[in-house]
């Protein structure tokens, strides 16, 4: 593992929380149930399956069952977060906590993008049935926009693997391998190089195949002059990268180089857009328009891109329809794409990091088309 | 890729629509809407991440976005499901299909466990203002829980992949490897008998590791004659495997051997009580009797097991609180483990397929301690 990965920069996981009580006021509530994981993961270290965090002004509770009474100890020690860790086999168990700790409060915030129906059902009837219940909105979520430096170095890290992983894999190409190969020699590159695990189902599509944005690697074997797309990324201490090439061994023609031009073009229009203020549906209308001016509007069937840090989807999204407006230590991805049925598709990615004046690349790898 | 899985029985997908809309009238619901992936996977073959299906009493309406247009099509179609696929790019776009659909029907059944209570309340609002929106629990879920011959074939499949990777990376453990290579050596054997991937994040967990039952892979190098907790499974067409064995390079000890055989007996036991009929809590009971005879109850601190098939954890569960009783054709594991922090752990696991009088296993590694 490299120096970068051993010496990443310690995380102000502690500082978190303060924040997000500072939103309580003008959501009308007294305290938030936080039961999304990744919000968890953001508000504590803690990286297990199973938790549920009580945030009140004054205090902070933590419940778990006895599979994670060690590990939780362990991490949020590490993070610096001390709550009330409570550990508890039972639903029943945990539910009588929770219900004796949330009796303080009147007006108690739920994650409402992070509980089900049916267990909002339960926190009213069983659970919380003295408290009024409020639907908040993404509180944790939005926090997590503004990455701070010590994130920024993870995305980076994470980035880092990944470019290095294609430059050993795109040369071995040329060997015809098929679709799963490649997919499994990038996966292994990256591990070998110290990433937990990718952060999605690495996608390599090759001539038709590439028509189909989300396709699953297949055993179709890559040949010469025929676009192949290659979307993936990695985890670097619970934080993901996004990246996507097209390339292709030898010329694919006239048709396919035009459109990697095109889509070539629209992404860099769409990386020239991204800046501290700009509106998010701007940057979509900056990949937009190249892409429409060359004819191929309707297909490009996607938005432009998607904020990426502890999940790989996260806010703000980049698109025609997004009200979302940059800020500065924001994190997104911009990656148009050419989707032609029957024929094969296009789509170059970058993950870049929002700053007061433009963007910086977090991913590197070479753009060029031809191997 | 073995011939195994190139011929893999086909599965009766086309079917199971019709033994959802069986359990309508004990609902009081006129349709449901699927919106759990899972689900949407076994109903209709799509394995995208975007769609919600509307099922009606004599119509099925699919709705996804672009980026599966054509991956729609393709799955649907070899499935042999008919829908009436519906394309569109925004929310709004997708809601309006859907109320339009849903206007023919008074109660419209929610999947009160697969939608947030954000989504409800959108629903409840924007999409089906007109409707009666009715709380469903599991009705998928428990079609689910019986395992077609074609499904006991995958998860076979996919357990004996498991099974072969083990065969080659277990004598490795010798070579004083660190955990996460360990994992990675599973991963990469598995991926090489065709499995697509791995079921869940591999558990690798050494020495006083062992005590924490979900560890994450370390770099800690695994020595000799401390036990090593091995969790791990694949997938193999959307199928998933689960076994654990716990083994030692050399003696460990007395003290450890006789966790170890505490924890085999406690798990012997536990296959032993299942058949079809059984209380899952009985089952959870048999291996919880061992363990507390050897006064180590309060050190099995989760649940003897879960359901497997589309997912790593389904129904039933497994579990001293369960209310479930199995049937023949339910795939569920069998784990029982002891856990003491600072010392290490123990944890041994089989997937079974419930039979008429007993159960099959489908995991058969060896449950040697010493290698």
């Amino acid at each position: 593992m490299s120096d970068t990965l051993t010496q990443l920069p310690p995380m102000d996981v502690a500082g978190r929380t303060e924040r997000l009580r500072e939103r309580f006021e003008a959501e009308s509530i007294d305290a938030l149930l936080v039961t999304r994981l990744p919000n968890i993961r953001y508000l504590t270290g803690f990286t297990g399956s199973a938790a549920i965090v009580l945030v009140g002004l004054d205090e902070m509770v933590f419940v778990t069952d006895g599979r994670y009474a060690e590990q939780a100890s362990d991490q949020l020690g590490a993070a610096g977060v001390q709550p009330r860790i409570e550990v508890r086999a039972s639903q029943a168990g945990q539910r009588d906590v929770m219900r004796d700790t949330a009796a303080a409060y009147a007006r108690l915030g739920l994650e409402a993008h992070g509980v089900t129906w049916a267990q909002q059902r339960a926190f009213a009837a069983e659970w919380f049935a003295d408290a009024e219940l409020v639907a908040t909105e993404h509180l944790v979520e939005d926090l997590r926009r503004v990455k701070e430096p010590a994130e920024v170095a993870r995305i980076q890290a994470a980035c880092a693997i990944a470019d290095d992983a294609l430059g050993v894999v795109a040369p071995r190409l040329v060997e015809r391998p098929n679709e799963r190969d490649v997919a499994l020699w990038l996966e292994l590159e990256m591990r070998d190089r110290g990433a937990t695990g990718t952060s999605f189902d690495t996608i390599v599509a090759s001539g038709p195949n590439g028509a189909k944005p989300h396709a699953r690697p297949s055993s179709r074997a890559i040949e010469g002059g025929e676009p192949v797309v290659i979307d993936f990324g990695c985890v670097v201490d619970g934080y993901c990268s996004d990246m996507t090439r097209t390339l292709s061994v030898g010329d694919p023609g006239p048709d396919a180089r035009r459109m990697f031009d095109v889509v070539r073009d629209a992404q860099q229009s769409g990386r020239d857009a991204v800046t501290s203020g700009a509106d998010c549906a701007l940057v979509d209308k900056a990949c937009r328009d190249v892409i429409e001016a060359a004819g191929w509007g309707d297909a490009f069937v996607h938005g432009t891109g998607h904020g990426v840090g502890l999940e790989i989807h996260e806010a703000p999204r980049v698109a025609a329809t997004a009200r979302d407006t940059l800020a500065s230590g924001y994190v997104v991805t911009v990656e148009p794409g050419v989707y032609l049925p029957g024929t094969g598709g296009v789509r170059i990615e970058d993950t870049v990091v929002v700053t007061d004046d433009g963007a910086r690349a977090l991913t590197r790898f070479s753009k060029d088309f031809l191997l």
